[in-house]
């Protein structure tokens, strides 16, 4: 964490300066705004925290109830979100008041008395196997107070306007601000009050039964399946010993996911109610929660629930739709052609794509909406990039929640099998631990555009795929020895990452390939200056570091390029936290160069706002560079 | 971090329910109360932190300054600090923000020209040898405002009364509140007033100047030198390369201390200003900062600082002064025999012993005065243990002062040799490394009392040294099968811990030595039933572990005694994480038996509730532990 970078911070170094739209923010929703965001969920929470790092930009968000979530129905945090918590800043709260899922066990009926369950195995859980966060479990209510915190403490000071209801919109094909929307106060001092507010994009974070989705006519395409879910949220006394373990049980009365929750003591289980008929109507909802718990006792004999509080119950069909779109453009029109097609409303999370709970993928799914959404509206906004940037905002995650729906409804229909119809009792144990990656969050790959380049040289570091998350490695700060993660300093604050690995010449020799890039790098010509806004630091767009083939003792930083070394700020600081070396050393084995597979001779790595590999290139590829940034980015200066 | 045991929570798990006297806790400071601290300092504030978690108490806590600390000048934390911070609930929040040492560096003059100085030796820093915590820099006032939020999260909802002075106290021989203590407000409302409180016990956290050690007529013994170092917060650009890593620097122009601290560009400077005549009179701190940082540049050459900004500065003699004894009792009465003598009146910190800033060690010291008389007041006070307890605090505490003003004056007078004056170079580093245990914290080692039974069966766990900090080791939790920290389960509140290592019998065998154990233990008899007051949860004084030498996998729960899955709280909740089993497992390598030279006959090791060993028994020797735990605790009932 760096901060004092403006003068001595006394106070929590998390609560950065206000700036901008920030300083003397009105507590009233204006009349006219940059973004609205729709719903205070996980996609527009984290899309107010990522906002509120673009402080020239004005970001309201109005959300229907009267204030924080009391109760969140999500749980599963998987560990790419938690990678997204560290970039917003706390990951290491968070994950010391979750629950960590070490181990999955399956339970099915025992061969010699089927009417008895027993313990058919033990996986252990994938998540450190790729990542170097694990799975967590924690309340969505906690995680969108950790969201609004960043939001709040960001420059921008960011804080949901509490119950406005969202009532309609119109997107006019003129003016600064076309988008129109309508909204409705339904709680605090102007309760009934209906006003007309005017934004230059709105995102629809409003969950399943989206206003803003129907404002735009999108469809959201798919079927509720005839299949019932009763969900509980439980303190129980049990002698069921696998209480605080993740488990799939299957048993001839039907089936359980059970998932133990944070503090030690609260479960979420869900239990198989079995197929509905087609005149159900919904029905199964009134099931009564008594019945679940009769139900699962029946499910987990001859283990028996002693429920002591319920904090949470329902009970659902489950449904798989996805919105053919995620936001308001046509597709048919050309959107370059006539400038007023490109998107102004967006559709995140919930409100563009819904599934089953079991796969612990809701959450985690809109949270990468948000993230993806964010630094393009910002760069958008802000005037780094053109609107046709926000283009690719449908196009990478709608495919993504397609094959979230794929693989839920798998996964779902194996949770709903029989006994009978399982002929090998590992098989599920089998899917889940062969499936890891995707439940985990890291089988996302974005295709080539605009802002992520082709794979021409994706053999220089096939450890960083090009449209997959940026996946860190341990490195040696140079400055102080300190064994930190490359990735972990990249924060969420809307910057590119560009990863200069040094060729194999001693670090500082003035004839290497990192020295003449970083020369050419800092020269006029460069698409880092050419991106740069005047005036503004020289790392405002742009955060490049260096990394040394050799021992970090063997970097001497007084002749390292002092691109590497800048002086930012008010006060001029150097900035010494960019320049690190490839272990081992005393405090780590890795070595980013062999884990990485990254060529001796040098490469490029260039890493989003929202951690995907954008681009692999060599040092000499100057040109390749530029053109690529050229495309994402639009020139701040004339050369 | 355990949770939901009273219910369902929603918010913040670390803020605990309010009870007894932190429901609707007075705004005003009342006319009694059962503990008054003086004093908000590192000490103060821990103490008022332990104190929260005993909310039948009432303690209050004064400060002089009109609110928070803005600028603490202590900076250094030991790998013993951060322990204490994780039982405290913040260890990895303030990790997260602090400065991690690495790196020692040493610097001296260059043979081949010694006006320039040159790197002669890196040393690792040792924390992680001897902790898993590591060895940080961060602000005292950030130290000061996790405690403060702990305090206030904490039961008991403690926060200080800002701008009351201590003016002097008596101690009566009689009435309940025996010490009668004159304040003086001296900010907001009421500032100019005067009034007379009366307090149980005081504890005099004031500091240097301390107003409270001078009320009970506790002489400060020792000297000031004459030998003057300036001290200075800076930010700084500079060509010095290790400006990030902490350095020992002798030159021919002088000695610095260089500390890098948290946020990536302050840093700390501990300049030698050299001798001092005797009739200076102190005027040598009149140095104006600008002489300090010319003299910085000299040392340094041929590097140079340009300073950006001084946060702060200050110029001193090293001085090292002890106070005879911690307390107002009167060391050569009785105090059991006219039961009016006890302790009431008690020094910590820097009110008992003042010493250099550099060797890191003044807040980690005053911490643990704070931690070592909490818990003590609250059992007092709570009648678990009689007033002699408190006698323990002052023998205890006394001597680690003393040890500390030893070693400091040793490594004040090598930091501040002349080059001409070192035989050899590495000789600094050499005694750094070999001393390392002292400045972590974990030389302390309290002898044999009421509280830290004989070493007579130390070797049935050598590695946990009776008397010293409890060691934690990795385990796997049974229920879940993660890997967790044994020791990071005994929270900072109040209570005792019993581990009870278990014989090599299958888990569960009732004819085990740790089944007999289990059974004698929750039998009336036992001192676990004595000692615990009627009506409690049946953990409320002692958490009571187990620890099986099998793998997880192999401990069946259901054979488990129950004392180690205990119901309690309102809704008679089963704790499943008391049952634990020595690795290894996938998640670790560590084998608690092995690590720590555990006995395979079983062993039981009691932890005092500041982590401090407290005795180590086989699991046969129940009327030595009876003995043991009747002679620290009062009993609770009548068997």
């Amino acid at each position: 964490m760096q901060f004092h970078h403006h003068g001595y911070v006394s106070g929590d170094p998390r609560v950065q300066d206000a700036a901008g739209t920030g300083i003397d923010r009105p507590d009233d929703l204006p009349d006219e705004m940059d973004v609205l965001i729709v719903g205070s969920g996980p996609a527009g929470m984290l899309l107010a925290a990522q906002l509120s790092q673009f402080p020239d930009v004005t970001t309201r968000i109005i959300e229907r109830r009267d204030g924080r979530l009391p109760l969140g129905q999500a749980d599963g945090i998987q560990p790419r979100s938690v990678e997204t918590f560290q970039a917003f800043g706390f990951a290491e709260r968070i994950t010391a008041e979750a629950f960590n899922i070490a181990y999955m066990n399956f339970w099915a009926p025992d061969p010699e008395d089927p009417a008895n369950i027993i313990r058919i195995t033990r996986t252990e859980d994938y998540a450190f196997k790729i990542s170097e966060f694990p799975h967590l479990i924690v309340n969505q209510a906690r995680v969108l107070d950790y969201f609004a915190e960043a939001a709040l403490h960001g420059p921008g000071r960011i804080a949901p306007d509490y119950g406005v209801e969202f009532a309609g919109l119109r997107v006019h094909d003129d003016g600064e601000h076309p988008v129109e929307v309508h909204v409705r106060y339904v709680a605090g001092d102007r309760a009934g009050e209906e006003r007309t507010v005017r934004a230059k994009y709105v995102a629809g974070c409003d969950g399943a039964r989206s206003g803003v989705r129907e404002a735009i006519g999108r469809r959201h395409v798919g079927d509720v399946s005839l299949h019932a879910w009763g969900v509980m949220d439980v303190l129980v006394n049990t002698d069921f010993p696998d209480w605080r373990t993740k488990c799939a049980i299957t048993s001839t009365a039907g089936n359980i996911l059970h998932i133990p929750r944070e503090g030690g003591y609260l479960c979420r289980m869900y239990i198989d109610l079995g197929e509905i008929t087609e005149d159900d109507h919904h029905r199964v909802r009134q099931t009564p929660v008594e019945a679940v718990i009769r139900k699962a006792n029946e499910i987990l004999h001859p283990y028996t629930l002693d429920v002591r509080q319920v904090a949470w119950h329902s009970v659902y069909e489950v449904g798989h739709r996805v919105t053919d779109r995620f936001d308001d453009a046509d597709a048919d029109a050309d959107a370059d052609a006539d400038g007023g097609r490109s998107p102004r409303v967006f559709l995140t999370g919930d409100a563009c794509h819904t599934h089953s709970a079991k796969a612990g993928q809701g959450m985690n799914v809109s949270m990468q909406d948000g993230f993806n959404l964010g630094w393009k509206l910002g760069h958008v906004l802000t005037g780094l990039s053109s609107p046709a940037l926000l283009e690719t905002y449908s196009a990478e995650r709608q495919p993504v929640a397609q094959q979230l729906i794929d693989f839920d409804r798998e996964w779902a229909s194996l949770m709903a099998r029989k006994p009978e119809e399982i002929s090998d009792p590992q098989e599920l144990a089998t899917y889940y631990l062969a499936t890891a990656e995707f439940p985990s969050g890291f089988m996302t790959q974005y295709g080539p555009s605009a802002v992520v380049a082709d794979a021409s040289h994706q053999d220089l570091a096939p450890g960083f795929p090009i449209g997959k998350r940026f996946k860190s490695v341990e490195v040696v700060r140079v400055c102080d020895g300190n064994v930190v993660h490359l990735g972990h300093h990249a924060r969420a604050d809307g910057r590119w990452r560009i990863y200069a690995f040094a060729d194999g010449a001693v670090a500082g020799d003035a004839t290497s390939a990192l020295a003449a890039w970083a020369e050419w790098a800092t020269s006029p010509e460069s698409p880092i200056t050419r991106h740069t806004p005047i005036g503004a630091d020289s790392d405002a767009v742009f955060d490049v570091k260096a990394v040394f083939q050799q021992r970090f003792e063997e970097v001497d930083l007084a002749r390292v390029p002092r691109l590497f070394l800048p002086e930012s700020g008010p006060l001029g600081l150097t900035d010494w936290e960019k320049v690190y070396a490839a272990g081992p050393s005393a405090w780590t084995e890795a070595d980013i160069f062999a884990e990485r597979g990254l060529s001796r001779e040098g490469v490029v790595v260039v890493v989003r706002p929202d951690q995907y590999v954008a681009a692999i290139l060599p040092l000499t590829a100057t040109d390749e560079l530029s053109a690529f940034l050229g495309g994402a980015l639009l020139p701040q200066r004339v050369v």
